[in-house]
């Protein structure tokens, strides 16, 4: 019979892990202390600041545990967080996982979910260096705090956009938002799982190495990652430099598995590309003289498709999309909240 | 009526936080960006160590809602961490709150767990920087990472005891353990919250700055606090030094309280000394020439009672416990185990 956590013990779990990260992950030399001791410890770099950042998932509210592998989970939680590392415009280092458990779960599925982590970590040299294991009262969460670094003054934060600056966004927001309606629409969710919107959705890109590219070019206004939808995080900068914002409609980037999906789910695309979604694209401002600055930084970092898709303003906090024929429309973000009573 | 989480959602709750902890907390000239993008940062000084631990407690688990009040409740769960950074010798810097919550859990409450988290953090200049709010499933967590720092090398670890060397313990191990039982087993609980155990289980003290001043000292070989429970931690530093103990019950410290409630508890209070407890007192070792050095170290420290229960010796990993009339009994940490099955 498979293992199960409750047959080998917190500490016997403990040790399976750490064997597993000798093993498959990266060991640092700046890590002075690894799992095993009160904390980690490691020596910073001089003339860079630490970042840090923490990001939970809960399950049956984040992911749906039925439909989405171990390993795949371990690299959606970890993508998120490396995520906002790259949306300051800097490099993630270290990783303390913190996962609330049941006893009944496979030792085998805890230790793919490692795997998912080192996959993410290990193309940046990155390591998990601790964390905390407890027994959750009913469903699992998995909560990573990780830390990074960016040369001292070169975050990119979202406070910096200005008037008449650009605005571009990364790849194809939205598909991961269409790809989680598939899944809760279809009948017959495992025929599902191959579809590329639901292994977009199960395993979305971040953008942590342009993120990185662009924070040393030093062309970026201010920076954000997708985390709240695009409008919501659009919202987050101009919420935090204190401008507006105009979208011009027809130049959002539509993918072609958006387009072919959108009349399935009774949809508009736009909808998912400015609504709530998880796709961890990045938002970026940027000073009209800079932008072919700024896209050929771009090119020489990753082939991501970079798209221009409207102009920050001076009406605070104010976000219109213009439309095709010129209709302007005023948009608010209908950005995820956690909490919020549903008021019908 | 009193506001709940549901009413204000999650970018309400960030805010009524971020007002909090302008008002009542410590801003640190290193925290270059705090709450509001996608990541925190702060720039280390150099020639020190970070440190970082992580820590979560459940409801129902780690804590019983009923019995402690939110604000001893943010302290307990602050005061663990900081612990963990004194068990190192460090000093604590900066913390991220990650918290699971029920959209039904008053507001009010929420600010009052932020006032314990900063009651604990002030006294060092510490603060909050960063975190996450999310809905759970069922049940609160609070999952904190708390980020420290120690000059580079000084680092107390688990894994310095050498056979000889003397074993010491802070305070009374096995008071809040105690607390615990009398909060389980009383009819009336609610008669019994004024009870000193049950005061010191449900704000227990750490040992954090006797911890950072006896790693500068520098006259102790291995430290850990006794999170596990004093022979749960000892063995820890037994594992990782690969030395074994011998303790000597009369010197085990039992305080007052303990003495009077382990009878009613119909238990010896030596259970409690030993076994599973969370009180956050330090085990230490030190060569036995410095032991009038440890002792100074802390006498100028602080008021704590320091207690020499035992010695180190070179039988790996065994631990005995020697009785007034020289009996010899093997121990093993009952360690506090968060999964294994029972086996009963």
């Amino acid at each position: 019979m498979p293992e199960r956590v409750g047959d080998i013990g917190e500490f016997g779990l403990i040790r399976r892990i750490s064997d597993l990260l000798n093993r498959e992950g990266i060991r640092s030399e700046r890590v002075t202390l690894g799992i095993g001791d009160d904390t980690a410890s490691f020596l910073p770099r001089s003339g860079y600041e630490i970042l840090v950042t923490c990001d939970c998932m809960v399950e049956g509210r984040h992911y749906l545990p039925k439909y989405i592998r171990p390993f795949d989970l371990g690299r959606r939680a970890m993508a998120l967080n490396i995520s906002d590392i790259g949306a300051m415009g800097g490099k993630p280092l270290y990783a303390l996982i913190s996962l609330g458990l049941k006893a009944e779960i496979l030792v085998q599925d805890i230790e793919e979910m490692y795997r998912g982590f080192l996959t993410e970590l290990n193309p940046f040299g990155a390591s998990i260096i601790g964390g905390n294991l407890t027994q959750s009262g009913n469903g699992v969460f998995i909560d990573i705090t990780l830390i990074g670094e960016v040369e001292q003054g070169r975050a990119v934060r979202r406070s910096g956009a200005k008037p008449g600056d650009a605005i571009f966004v990364t790849g194809y927001p939205g598909q991961t938002a269409a790809g989680l309606q598939l899944l809760l629409l279809a009948p017959d969710k495992s025929k599902l799982l191959g579809h590329p919107l639901v292994q977009i959705y199960n395993t979305p890109s971040h953008r942590a190495q342009l993120g990185e590219a662009i924070a040393k070019a030093g062309w970026a206004t201010a920076m954000i990652d997708t985390s709240d939808g695009f409008l919501g995080d659009l919202g987050h900068i101009c919420e935090e430099s204190g401008v507006g914002a105009e979208l011009f409609q027809g130049k959002l980037p539509v993918s072609e598995n958006l387009r072919e999906a959108a009349p399935v789910l009774q949809r508009d695309p736009y909808d998912f590309i400015l609504g709530d979604s998880d796709d961890y694209e990045l938002v970026i401002t940027c000073q009209p003289q800079n932008v072919a600055l700024l896209r050929s930084t771009v090119t020489l970092c990753c082939p991501v498709p970079l798209t221009e898709v409207g102009r920050i303003t001076g009406a605070a906090r104010e976000m219109t999309l213009i439309m095709p024929d010129g209709e302007r429309r005023p948009v608010k973000p209908a950005s995820w909240d956690h909490f919020r009573f549903n008021k019908d």
